[in-house]
């Protein structure tokens, strides 16, 4: 038999990724909505309340989950701190509220005096309980009630007001509690974020390696452009043996710069230095503070890149030859996928039995950057290291710094991808590049935001990367390049282009492959940084309307709407009373003609009046009334972006929503 | 840090019930198929392995998991005892295969000599360790190979022969396993079962009570008409004290007999008897168990109802008071929903502090008739007795006697019914009888047959029950009677019915309400038990089909299919070879004209060629051919049951597949 046992059962909570094993992911702001499926034998009446606390606080808040139907009760609440919250679900039975229940019935149903007074008593001895349990004023009131149920007084026994307080102040009978559960709660950038990715290295006009103060000169534009995070490829010393040339060459040339991601290489002085020092070329760790000091004036967070993963010049490879991989014949391995060999790089043997000294190691590199004012990184192939490692390394640094916003680059299957996630990173990258077509967009865009996915799994899109420039990029030129940009901008509230080349409308791919040619990997290059008639305008204007609109801050509320076309795609977001939509044509090369056929009753919009469709895209303002819409797209005007609302709402008002907390 | 991590990691593994909380379920001989997410970082090989053990043994069958895709698993185990089986997921690093596949690459890539034999020198000190491991045979064609390996013999390196020894020998390198999962393993009776239920006090021609011996001798016709369990109500002495009269009456006259729920009454010798009696006028302990015997010549169950409550004469009430509810004067109270009163029967206190008393004393009551030779339950109200007790109970009496069948008497709402399911009962009455039309029959049969509910919620459906004549049965008369019998036994594999009013068409009902006049709980009644007009040789056809089609022994396989008729349902169910499709009219007054629409690829059905529909109900023989088929159903004829095979299968052949194992 066991020891104890309730009367109350909580079936199921939810949310609750795998039954609770991982935590759900909010932004500082939003609301948390539980639901509960609670049961009891027989039909008492059930008190079910949401107990929350967060993890660096003792003081639990209680708030009440009413019933909503068939056994489900839902409550709520707002996470306004950064880190870790426990939400639990607990119940019990309301003596006075089922005794109360039953007692209306029996006063109803005519039952005789005798019978009336008897259960009198027994619900004043309900009440006698709870007024040992209550502070003075509210004793007084409860000795009252008990009075005047002992004087036969059936009508004081029906009020609400004694009911409140009964369930106040009673003992909590047969109560039991739900496991807890955890949110993790990031800062709004985790959720909203713009990151621009460019190599500090190649912002000369000349082809000479610049340092991080000359990069830091462009962080203007950048912010400008409205951009909320420059991201920075590896900024460590770079190996010089078995150093890649130009496009990938197995060999460089006494003058090639080498990968970034063959971190580990010679300091001004001639020591080595790896992931806790700044290329000396760029620098040092001098010019990386006043670098990150004019972003940070400028409003702009700093990403790092995290690549575990050391070249042979790197200082781990004489220090720790038990963190790598040896041939029988005792040489390091180099990384290699048969018959691929990448010999600037050595990968890191994560099964040494030097483990523990090597994640402290590891872990020890975030907290380096973290100190040098660095909360936002970009871990490079996070899927080929363990899990455990990455478990255990983001929720220490969380510990201290819930401010983390971590990046996940795994390209790879979408289980490892979702796995990776759940432990902790808290932005992902995703197939969105792989995604072109207005079918394939909406059933990812299902999947990532409505299913329990989008509880743990924040999606961050980019039309680009240094290592991929798709081929639709390619064939569909700038047109494609501004349909590609607008969904990524707005379709996730995160998303991040590798600048230079996009802002360009870079198509040269090597090789036919989906890569860039004279990629800036193994080559520093050259970028007209204000040329006008690159992409940048339209960048900053599609920016500006992700700042202004908080629908285009999340991704909750996405809906994908008909067009008539198999090319376009719509959708709307909303956030209160901003009402966004975005219509995109896939056809880079031809004229599209559709509709855009609203759910008007569903977005709140008036079925028998006209109302306003403001295009913030190109500033032309509509008056439209119904759900059918006349849709023209095309390579020059390859997407709108709509603001609706009611056609009475003058432009002065528009201010008033765009300060709207976020929703 | 971690103690121990595995660079392995199980993501999910199914069927899991809320994570792996409660058993899914399966009756003897079914297959349990069971996937699970296993993930590793970097590009190793994995070797999936499913571990089963009945829980009653030590050794544990290991039986391979093939990857499907994207990083999910499969595998399935037979499960042919009764009782509870265990299983689980283990994953590990397939070194060697691993090994293999770089090297395959180097190979084909043409790596130089000096390579390869390094990477041979490597790969035969992972044969080292599976040489250790292995038994003398193997361990000699191990050695060989690593002698080819230091020879340099790349060919000898590529085979699937030393990939399969290596696996089967090699040590689990960072071996991980999920948590341990249950399948509790029930009697095929508890998937498969045709309830008859009748009130072995009514079974003479006069007004008089019959014995258990009187019972017995409508066994045989019982039997013959194809039922599997004869489910008698309750057969123990009746309270005198507040005794019901005719239809609820509050007093009953002095040869009135009384509800068989209201439990406990005297026995012959003038004592009192409870749970553990049989009713004087029935014949006593003696007489229970010769009905038992005979129906278990015949190949029937006897079912038992269990109700958990008291009539004021119950050996309990005096000597147990502790377990009742007392009003303030010490009084006991009656079970009541206010303002009704139900004064012959006290319910039970569970919240008592004696509870532990109680709960081995109501557990020794099922123990008490299964001593006697029962092993199949219905229980009354389960709802108003804790779900602590009942998983309790039902998973102690199971651990001596694995197959029982609990029938859960839970009419409430879904949640309630849900859980009862997950905590033991396996068998569950269902909101079947109100559901009347066939796009609610077919929401209702997604919902219990593919839906996670099918893992552990086994629907018993019933037409009738003395509590609940359905206004669809008065209206609807016997074509109505026909339909709903036909919809009972087929779409569901276990069913029952309130036989003796069923067959006779008792069409009357008490106040208009949905529940028969002259309910037998108050009165003994009268049937003509050999009416030929009766639906007795309807529903002896139809057990008939059901005994001989496997198809019809389950409900995994259920299909709905389109009728072109709002009134018409259709649904195919397949087992082997045994393809049946069920039509059933749901208007009882007019003839309904519609096109069977059969998806014939999915059914293995030949698209280009004829194949054979038997109306077994009516052994009417038709040839169709693809898609659409005419069907008119009348009130005469309100059902069809076809079995579909190709065209040249005689009739000789049936029998081969009516023998084959249940899917």
């Amino acid at each position: 038999m066991p020891k104890s046992w309730s009367r109350v059962v909580i079936s199921s909570v939810a949310p609750a990724i795998d039954g609770g094993q991982w935590p759900i992911k909010r932004a500082v702001g939003e609301q948390v909505e539980v639901t509960a499926g609670v049961l009891v034998d027989s039909h008492d009446a059930l008190a079910v309340e949401l107990v929350v606390r967060h993890a660096s606080e003792e003081t639990e808040h209680v708030t009440r989950m009413p019933h909503v139907e068939n056994d489900e009760y839902a409550g709520a609440f707002e996470v306004s701190a950064p880190g870790r919250y426990l939400y639990r679900v607990r119940a019990w039975i309301n003596r006075f509220a089922t005794w109360q229940d039953q007692f209306r019935r029996r006063v109803e149903g005519g039952e005789p005096p005798s019978e009336i007074e008897s259960e009198l008593t027994a619900g004043a001895s309900l009440l006698d309980e709870a007024a040992e349990h209550a502070p003075e004023d509210d004793r007084e009131m409860l000795t009252a009630h008990i009075e005047a149920f002992e004087n036969g007084n059936a009508e004081a026994a029906l009020g609400d007001e004694i009911a409140e307080l009964a369930r106040r102040h009673a003992p909590h009978h047969q109560q039991t509690s739900s496991a807890t559960y955890e949110v993790f709660v990031d800062p709004e950038r985790a959720r909203t974020g713009a990151w621009y990715e460019f190599f500090p290295r190649s912002v000369r006009d000349d082809d000479e390696h610049a340092t991080l103060d000359e990069a830091a000169e462009r962080l203007p534009r950048i912010q400008e452009m409205g951009f909320d995070i420059v991201y920075l490829p590896p900024i460590h010393p770079i190996g010089e043996t078995n150093r890649k040339g130009p496009d990938d060459a197995p060999e460089a040339g006494p003058d090639d710069p080498g990968s970034p991601w063959a971190i580990g290489g010679f300091l001004a002085d001639g020591s080595k230095g790896g992931h806790k020092s700044v290329h000396p070329k760029l620098g040092g760790i001098e010019a990386f503070d006043r670098f990150v000091e004019t972003a940070h004036d400028l409003g702009l967070e700093v990403a790092l890149d995290v690549a575990f993963q050391c070249s042979p010049d790197h200082p781990y490879v004489e220090e720790h030859p038990e963190w790598f991989y040896h041939r029988p014949d005792g040489s390091l391995r180099y990384a290699e996928n048969p018959p691929k060999k990448y010999k600037d790089v050595h990968p890191i043997n994560f099964e040494t039995e030097a483990w523990p000294a090597l994640w402290a190691e590891l872990k020890s590199v975030f907290e380096y950057w973290i100190d040098h004012g660095v909360t936002t990184f970009r871990v490079d192939n996070p899927h080929t290291k363990p899990f455990a490692f990455w478990q255990w390394c983001l929720r220490e640094l969380r510990e201290d710094t819930p401010e983390l916003v971590v990046l996940s680059e795994a390209f790879t299957r979408p289980k490892t991808m979702y796995h990776l996630a759940k432990l902790g990173f808290n932005n992902s990258y995703t197939y969105f590049t792989w995604r072109n077509t207005p079918d394939a967009l909406e059933a990812y865009g299902e999947e990532l935001f409505h299913t329990e996915a989008a509880e743990y799994f924040r999606p961050n899109f980019w039309p680009n990367t240094p290592d991929i420039l798709h081929d639709e990029l390619v064939d569909g030129g700038r047109p494609a390049h501004k349909s590609r940009f607008v969904l990524a901008a707005t379709m996730s509230s995160t998303y991040g282009v590798y600048g230079p080349p996009f802002e360009h409308v870079d198509t040269q791919q090597r090789d036919h492959k989906e890569e860039y040619a004279r990629n800036e990997k193994y080559e520093i290059r050259t970028w007209d940084w204000n040329d006008p008639t690159s992409l940048q305008p339209f960048m900053a204007r599609v920016n500006r309307l992700r700042n202004e609109n908080p629908a285009l801050q999340q991704t909750r509320s996405i809906r994908f709407l008909d067009t008539q076309h198999p090319d376009l795609i719509a959708y709307s977001k909303a956030a209160g009373d901003n009402l966004i939509v975005v219509v995109v044509s896939l056809d880079p090369h031809s004229e599209c003609e559709g509709q855009l056929v609203l759910p008007i009753h569903d977005l709140g919009l008036p079925a028998d009046e006209a109302f306003s469709a403001h295009d913030l895209l190109h500033d032309a303002h509509y008056t439209w009334q119904g759900t059918h819409h006349y849709l023209r797209l095309s390579p020059d005007r390859p997407a709108h972006i709509f603001r609706l609302e009611p056609a009475g709402t003058s432009e002065q008002t528009h201010a008033a929503y765009d300060r709207l907390v976020h929703a």
